[in-house]
């Protein structure tokens, strides 16, 4: 993806309780780009992630649960920017534990790629509860 | 909004395990619609409803927080559906108060109004916790 | 419930991110009292609200879901808090319609007392997603 | 801890949605126990998992988040069961890296035990957002 698009995304956030922008994108195996950043509320639990909003909101433009291949990362951060926990659940509905998720400093300077896998090692799975 | 987009739309939600699928169509101060499903995860609270990924999905998109002047909800359900408190605490950052939910029935052919301040009496704002 | 404990309570909620304590007690059918203060964490809407602690805890001690008879409620703020939407919908699996919320200001001299049907009117219940 | 008391305590698990009981117990530095179950709602993404019900509650009793040593989880799964990554976003906040995340098979008999680290590799910890 054309990293100044991810960059730019970042003035869209909406975080006015942590002023801490984040925003993501989201590629589905047709190469289609889905959007999303942080979107905040005065209930904190009632916010959600930059990656959750990306890949949530895919689902009714036509992309499909468990075909994504890449997910790329940004933030506010200096430094290279980790998904959270709540957020890699997601991943391992929306993404085959060998898709990439791009995780990139503020400057977009420095990424680090790791598998859905090496971030969510024993992941739960639909098979694990039925 | 067009109300067969809105029952179209209820074949794309992703609820394999709840089987109980939920469309929302959010529409801001210009105009502009902006869609979501209901897209579950095998760890139940992972998931996320249609009125929320609608809502979250759009500001990537360029939407304003607070701007929305209506959401439409459809569901798998006979009867009218309404929106869980969930979602309304959602809403209450997305639109203000006499913003109107359009609750329909399966076919659409039955419809209850509300506005957000009916459906969330005493809401928490920012001004609440600041 | 004596009232002092309640503000007590307060010293013990955990909200770095928002420095916004709120605490809660929930009483079941058998008067049993069960404790809840918020809970944030770095990823905000990983934290948990103190009515939701409260409630959630109580289930591995013995409490039923569906037969808490009253909560009670305060924070911070100078004037009356109200639940947030996101607790309000797990009231509703908790609590009967009828149940009474307790919302106190700071010094717990005010106290508004409403239901859980008129904080929550139209509730989402099992029977809807059936 | 007893792992008769983990396995006793699935059966106050309240899972009418998914009929996947889940039972945790969590120690904090003292050695003190505090248990959780799963609670679910008819709004799924409402419910919570035993890890985050056991951790969350413990607070509200007097428990230091941050100073947990170690957490139990039993599920009704034959295989071991592991958190999702959900639960492990709110074990880092309570849970230094190398707390240990004990994981039993529905018997008992089989238990992998990691570390918060290997669990959430490259956390998002309160440094990274302030």
């Amino acid at each position: 993806m054309e990293i100044q698009k991810l960059k730019d995304l970042l003035k869209k956030a909406y975080a006015p309780y942590s002023n801490f922008q984040v925003a993501a994108c989201a590629i589905d195996e047709n190469g289609k780009e889905y959007y999303g950043v942080n979107v905040e509320n005065a209930a904190y639990p009632s916010g959600i992630c930059a990656e959750r909003s990306a890949l949530f909101g895919s689902v009714a433009y036509g992309a499909k649960v468990g075909t994504f291949k890449e997910i790329h990362i940004i933030s506010k951060k200096e430094g290279i920017i980790s998904p959270c926990a709540g957020c890699r659940q997601v991943m391992t509905e929306f993404m085959p534990p060998e898709a990439k998720v791009y995780q990139y400093s503020n400057n977009a300077k420095q990424v680090r790629i790791n598998t859905v896998a090496e971030l969510v090692p024993y992941s739960i799975l639909e098979s694990d509860i039925k």
